[in-house]
């Protein structure tokens, strides 16, 4: 690796659940772009991950490797990237703890980012502390690594502002410059809604299509996909736009022209659903096609090997950022 | 060391400034004593003293070894009691951030000690994030090494309830036995009032005579010391109760006979203030000779390396016990 030049970017995943093709496209898409061009940290955030699954470590233990495995089946690239876990690098850790002195209770109860999510989560009285401690974990999720940029949806950007304002106050604080404020990346944001038509695919929905889906799974959920409603038969014409099936042709469906007359017909009524869904299911398949080959070149014992070697390398650059950390707050005594 | 059937005590002191009289009668004395009953660590609290001095980290830094010393000279034995700092210790950081997730928000934010504490600190608006969650630092302080014991005073007994709460919570649910609950020791409260007759000996008041006083420092303490204000004459009968100078008195000169004659004159109006106070302060620098003569022969540099000694011996066993908590929460993927 020759990444001296390059700047840093941290990404990562919660492991919660086996990743599906909104994830895919949201996010692990642009990541696999983005390792070409700059040193890729990739975090999976077990840690984070049970802030709100604390009474099911299972879950997030059981999908450890298999997030980094569907990540790398994606093309994430061991060998330009480093994968690493969370929970493992105690310095993350101890920086949350000194984070948290220099944040105001208040700053972090009134983070919009957080706010929302405590609300979404429906915690009622017993929000637990970590939760509404998150950003301050974030930003040592971010900093200790000496990231330069993080790739971010839009309502995130307060959670990194409050990075940023931890960074600004312990640079000034202990009169260093030694953390890097970072700079959002924000992608053109791609969202894809659920086989439901809900607006965002879920595991907890069930409407999601996964990475990992046999041929046979896919074909099922696509049968079961929501189209035009108001639709009855397929002489009658339908609706594209907004229909979950066509967006999901714009998608995954690479054959533009296959698409293009699969719209102008069933704008007319002379295509019905079954042929349309029919041709998404091959394509979803054709698209998952190369992920399953990589995937089968990185077993999960090679991917734990894999995730080790990168948290051992991280570990290692985490020692010595924590050294440098603690000489500038002046608490390095030997 | 032969501690292997003796229960654990934690106990500490957070290094903002040097020990003084009132420590010794508040928590050294005993300190002492206990370290025979049980396998005493000593825990220099930093990082904890960091949640409301982040921004003068000096002063914490040049009270680490500074408060080992005073405990040393205090008879505090390196052969028998390990004394160890808390920011070497990234374990019990780990055990926080887990914590955390363990305890609401409004659970820490009910804590009536922690509600007196931020009261009594006049953060206004800007309290530390940190100091709202020192009860689940302390929690991990206490739980990290298997605390059975933590001596308390009767203002703490909530905060020791959380750590309990903590205790209670993980073994439930991780489904494990692992985290012991502490019982509090609940001293007979001594408190020394300040040599101004507040309440309380606190440095920040300027009303303390510390351990490493000189002789002459000790002399003109004393003389400025507060005694009768209603007395004018020294042949007016005075007040003993309350008097800070006979509560000192009562307090460190083991002279049980001077004491009582130095009283019934003064009740009588037999004996002047110059008198009580040349006794007093007779009395006060034979008690600090002996801590003298121990501090002489562990000097600064000697201190440093029991102080090295025993963070590392607790870095092992903390190691170890956290390798074994994260096995319960099922997070040990290696």
């Amino acid at each position: 690796m020759s990444n001296l030049n390059k700047k840093r970017i941290l990404t990562g995943d919660r492991p919660t659940g086996p990743l599906h093709i909104g994830h895919y496209v949201g996010s692990v898409k642009n990541r696999v772009l983005l390792q070409n061009e700059y040193e890729l940290f990739y975090l999976i955030a077990d840690v984070q991950a049970l802030t709100d699954n604390y009474d099911n470590p299972e879950k997030v233990a059981s999908n450890i490797f298999q997030v980094a495995q569907d990540n790398i089946a994606c093309g994430l690239d061991p060998e330009k990237s480093t994968i690493f876990i969370q929970s493992m690098i105690p310095e993350i850790a101890e920086l949350t703890v000194f984070f948290m002195n220099l944040v105001s209770h208040n700053e972090v109860l009134r983070n919009p980012t957080v706010k929302t999510e405590i609300k979404e989560k429906n915690f009622g009285d017993s929000t637990p502390f970590g939760f509404v401690g998150y950003p301050v974990s974030q930003a040592a999720d971010i900093l200790f690594i000496g990231t330069d940029v993080v790739p971010v949806g839009v309502d995130q950007a307060p959670m990194l502002e409050l990075t940023n304002v931890v960074a600004r106050r312990f640079n000034s604080t202990y009169k260093t410059d030694l953390l890097k404020e970072i700079k959002p990346l924000f992608g053109v944001e791609k969202n894809l809604i659920g086989t439901d038509g809900d607006a965002k695919m879920s595991k907890s929905k069930g409407n999601t299509i996964n990475l990992m889906d046999t041929d046979e799974e896919v074909i099922a959920k696509v049968k079961k996909m929501y189209t035009d409603p108001t639709r009855i038969h397929a002489t009658d014409p339908g609706k594209v736009e907004g229909n979950p099936v066509f967006i999901y042709h714009d998608f995954l469906n690479p054959n533009l022209a296959e698409v293009n007359d699969l719209k102008e017909r069933y704008l007319k009524g002379t295509v019905g659903d079954v042929e349309v869904k029919d041709k998404l299911s091959k394509a979803i398949i054709k698209f998952l096609e190369p992920i399953r080959e990589r995937r089968a070149q990185f077993p999960l014992d090679k991917v734990k090997e894999i995730v080790l070697e990168g948290t051992k390398r991280t570990q290692a650059e985490a020692r010595l950022r924590l050294d440098k950390i603690k000489e500038a707050m002046k608490i390095k005594y030997f």
